[in-house]
């Protein structure tokens, strides 16, 4: 595979999983770990250990299943957080402290009542807090997004300084644009003299339908770490989703990136969390909604039928989808009918499929959808038609 | 308003109206197209009317309650589908038509089985036809996205000469990254000598997730239209969604771009589409998913509540959805549970407050939300407990 590897990070178990509603139980937790190391992500949050003892137990027993994958733990800036998400992961075979602080002015005055310096010092603390406990750490400047590009510089370069081995920039509020969003992770790329020791991370909020692309600007830009969910559940209008990430980078060869995910566990691991966490994901949701791969206007599925590619960038099979659907409406046309007459086993001209296609249009106007069964009535009353006249 | 204007078309009632299961009654078609009306939209395409009898009539009842949008219909590159298109519209105080071609290699060679020259020609074609009845006309390059740009702009030109008003640039299979719609928009505005004789609209299928991106990249460089729907409604993972193009250039002063939505109405609006076409909005939807607005983790709820902006750069009120939530689970922290309590009345201190967050951490770790009926069976404990001792 030719280019440059970006790591998935996946947070499913923790941002996802503080979502309402959306709360697992320790044995569901196991099972989607595991789900998520055979899917190929390279790093999974288990949890926020220091949140309750539930997620401190989960976050320890995934460690214990977990042998290729590393395993993140979540804290704040607070020793007491950092000690107990260490304790969590003391089984891990690849333990990550993911810790950090607000950066912007809005996180440093309203949450904080603090000042840049001091917010700067308690960053490069926690680091060295984390440091004394494993060798990878991820540094979070929460609120990168709405944070002035100068001082997060500063804030980047003192704690890899400090040893921070991954430095997330989160657009916590999915406030940016792309362009807006890239620019910031080139500065950094540009203005941070040892920014060739950690890995730059994209960590996106989809508040304005923004996450997948601003991930994409991040990684173009020059980071080398996204941080996502399945399904692209998370706080609020939620997070990257995991499977859009990894298919536009899958699809355009010419970005040079690609990941270690297999495409075609990406609907099957899509429904084990929708089913475990009880949280539906809409038809219409890009690479797992259950209409990603339908078609049903008359004009596309007659493309369709004649080049699949004239409709679909990406095969249902690449994603483990089941197969393309036409779906016959009152949209379709007659290639549409005629191919599913043939389907059935009808053997009808051209001027059948018309006469056909007019009495389809009827139904279909009554109906949302012409079955089988409706087809199979029409085939006989037709028929009986032609034997008569 | 400072800024450009942006027109919004909105094609929840074709492009949406078509996905399988979607199907509406006259009746049903009516009654959205009146309250997209309200909404403040530009342009409502409300059927394809030579598609079926049915798409024709409801094209037609629309067209008699419409008065302050314009109502477009769509057809290919046909005579009669042009013909049937404009008597659909003879009533509408603003009819458009909606006429065009595939231009990509892909749908000239697999779906026509023709040649660049042969689809110029029908192209210029269809325009003229189309004008002999109406004069705003709309011309669709299908498949832009994969178009060869240098040919793509000789059929812009050519459309345009030939009084298209409107130049549809879709990107029908959701391929496109959103700097290369950018790029494909941009050379448009700058290689097309008559461009600024017809406005350049954005058509973006969401497969990869990038449709409000690609849309937003487009009216960056240059484009005056988008086609969207509500809910991002439409044919496989569906189309632009229509909330969140308008709430980017809302939040986006910088863009200098604006649109006439009352997005105050947006939030009932999704509501409408939904219970009407049945079809659900997965809670972490971007400005319409039911979680759009809720707060759980315990990092963020303290924030909030310090705060709104520190993690909301939209207001629930600014979008017509209900207030914003704090949701108490396993991952809530003490300030909101204290906030929860002070809500319910009950006059806590802090030392109480941390007694009773280990009791709600247990509570919480048990069940998913921690309702206020927990609460205040926690409290009668709580007191029993302190009297006792």
């Amino acid at each position: 595979m030719p280019g440059k590897k970006i790591d998935i990070f996946d947070t499913t178990l923790r941002d996802g999983e503080q979502v309402p509603g959306c709360k697992l139980n320790t044995k569901e937790k196991i099972e989607l770990a595991i789900a998520l190391e055979d899917l190929g992500v390279d790093i999974i949050e288990a949890g926020f250990p220091v949140s309750s003892p539930g997620d401190f137990n989960s976050v320890r027993e995934i460690t214990k299943v977990i042998k290729k994958a590393t395993v993140a733990g979540l804290s704040r800036a607070v020793q007491k957080d950092i000690e107990v998400a260490a304790d969590a992961l003391k089984y891990a075979v690849r333990p990550r402290i993911h810790t950090g602080i607000g950066t912007s002015d809005f996180h440093i005055k309203s949450k904080f009542n603090s000042n840049r310096e001091d917010i700067l010092k308690r960053a490069i603390q926690c680091v060295k807090w984390a440091k004394n406990f494993v060798d990878d750490v991820e540094f979070y400047a929460e609120d990168a997004g709405r944070t002035d590009n100068d001082y997060l510089a500063r804030v980047v370069e003192a704690v890899i300084a400090a040893g921070a081995t991954v430095v997330n920039i989160p657009d916590t509020t999915g406030y940016c644009l792309p362009h807006q969003y890239g620019e910031k992770i080139a500065y950094l790329v540009n203005n941070v003299p040892n920014i060739d020791k950690a890995t730059i991370s994209c960590h996106c909020h989809n508040d304005l339908g923004l996450a997948t692309a601003n991930s994409i600007a991040g990684v173009i830009a020059g980071a080398g770490q996204i941080e996502c969910t399945i399904n692209g559940l998370g706080e609020r209008a939620g997070n990257t989703s995991l499977e859009e990430v990894v298919m536009v980078m899958k699809q355009h060869h010419s970005l040079g990136l690609y990941t270690n995910i297999k495409t075609e566990k990406l609907n099957p691991m899509s429904r084990l969390v929708s089913d475990t966490m009880r949280m539906p994901v809409q038809p219409n949701k890009a690479i797992v909604g259950s209409n990603a791969f339908a078609h049903s206007s008359g004009i596309h599925q007659d493309g369709f039928l004649k080049d699949s590619q004239t409709y679909e960038i990406i095969t249902p099979e690449e994603v483990g989808a089941d197969g393309s659907k036409i779906v016959l409406t009152a949209r379709s046309g007659r290639s549409a009918l005629a191919h599913r007459f043939q389907k059935l086993g009808y053997q009808y001209t051209r001027n059948d499929v018309d006469v056909l296609y007019q009495e389809f249009l009827q139904v279909a106007d009554r109906k949302k959808e012409v079955e089988d069964d409706d087809l199979h009535e029409m085939a006989k009353q037709y028929k009986q038609h032609t034997v008569e006249v």
